[in-house]
């Protein structure tokens, strides 16, 4: 593990979780709703849940293939949270990931369809999954059920709304949103990931990916004030033109950074008991913070 | 069981049902989801599709509690399916039930989001089914995923929003709509129910299931054309205004009827070895093809 290269590791791993997206969802009738499914899931992204989820498997021990229909769910949800997030209704974006949003593309009726389709279906794949204990299957889906549901992404979406275009937000409502619409999914993914694998414990894991998550929106906040829409292939200085309350804007983007910082470290301080298994966990922890985009 | 009154069973059943559905959405922060979640959860209806479960459950020997998460989750899955297909982008409908429809009272991205929530929380609910082996439930989620997915409602919903208006819509995808957008998820409640309560092999009730959800939408195409808006608690006459394709049109409402009550006696038939435990299921599918709304 010590020449490990992140880059070659998400790179491999990229391949691996697109082509497992693809495959399971392979073009049948009615085609339509297959087309507008496959356009968002198979619109490429850095692919980061899954592949956290696979990373946390494998760390505690477990195949990679014993987690990979799990991962594809984690990022079908996901896909299906941006889908409906982009409505018009909801946030209203036309580019996400440099292309037209699914509505644009297929209408507001299919692309409502399509979500609901993907969120359905990533429940099917995890519970199809071969060579794992029903009990842990049953445990998984807990899991991604409660990070989907109200108690997680929905929740954090429906105050994200309520908050729009109010600069009075407090922090603890800023906290809520974030853990809910970003850090709940990410949990899911890495505490999936490790049950999958066979850990019992993993309340460690747990800090782990809390502290990434709010890593990440911290991240994303500052870069979406710092990066250019070209850099980030969906529309930048959001926040700003939609007055919205961001970690940056309360503390600053230097002092933002620098907690961002402090959460990643005490995330990877987390691992040690993994010792040199922990090494890609770590590096995706870091990688949280030094992307740019 | 030979003074089996379906009136008093029903009305038992939905007492339990209703008091079920309350009590798996208690109102917590954020309010204004649970709000809206419940409006159309508890909005009344029949109950058709958990007292189908229940009743599964127990003609195999099951208890009905081991039941009860599932059946709510069935509602759940169907109360979703309903707050998004009433959407303007959608069927654009006013009024379910009697009431005005959750995006009228909510607004569109409360009603998304309401219908996302009740969707995911729906696998929460069962995945967290106490006293069933695992093995059971990962079977559950099986059935009732393939269900809610595009392989079940969400491709159902797709077809019959691209054949709206057409009026050479052709008998197979006519059967191809109504086996998915009203079928899956009423064989879903059979199977499951079954399943939880110890079945093995439930081809009979499969074959029950598809009838009476054949039977059921035939009916309500009947239903559509003789009802006035005021009973059934919804737009009547809507399928004539939209220039949709039923099976009464195709057939004339007397065939559809004898139709409707061919399949429910065959439905019946396919209960027979369950004896005198098949009375509450057999008098359901008569139901199915007696009821005015």
């Amino acid at each position: 593990m010590n020449d490990f290269s992140l880059a070659d590791y998400l790179r491999d791993r990229q391949v691996v979780v697109e082509q497992a997206l693809s495959d399971a969802l392979t073009v049948s009738f009615p085609e339509q709703i297959y087309e507008a499914m496959r356009y968002s899931l198979l619109a490429g992204g850095k692919r980061l849940r899954p592949i956290l989820c696979l990373a946390a498997c494998e760390m505690v021990g477990g195949e990679l293939a014993i987690a990979l229909p799990t991962a594809c769910a984690l990022e079908m949800i996901h896909t299906m949270s941006l889908i409906h997030d982009d409505l018009p209704a909801m946030d209203n974006d036309d580019f996400r990931r440099g292309k037209p949003t699914n509505h644009k593309v297929f209408g507001e009726a299919m692309a409502i369809l399509a979500g609901d389709g993907l969120l359905a279906y990533a429940f099917e794949c995890i519970a199809h999954t071969r060579g794992v204990p029903s009990d842990r299957l049953v445990r998984v889906i807990q899991i991604v059920a409660h990070a989907a549901s109200h108690h997680g992404l929905v929740g954090g979406q429906v105050v994200d709304l309520a908050m729009a275009g109010r600069a009075d937000v407090e922090e603890s409502i800023l906290h809520y949103i974030h853990t809910h619409k970003t850090g709940a999914l990410l949990k899911a993914c890495v505490l999936s990931g490790a049950v999958l694998g066979g850990a019992e414990d993993v309340a460690d894991l747990g800090v782990y990916a809390e502290n990434i998550g709010l890593a990440f929106q911290i991240v994303d906040d500052i870069l979406d004030l710092t990066a250019t829409t070209e850099q980030l292939g969906k529309t930048a200085g959001k926040d700003t033109r939609d007055d919205k309350v961001t970690y940056p804007k309360l503390w600053g983007i230097e002092a933002s950074q620098q907690k961002a910082q402090a959460l990643v470290a005490e995330a990877k301080a987390k691992l040690a008991k993994y010792g040199a298994q922990a090494v890609p966990l770590q590096a995706l922890a870091d990688f949280v913070i030094q992307r740019d985009r």
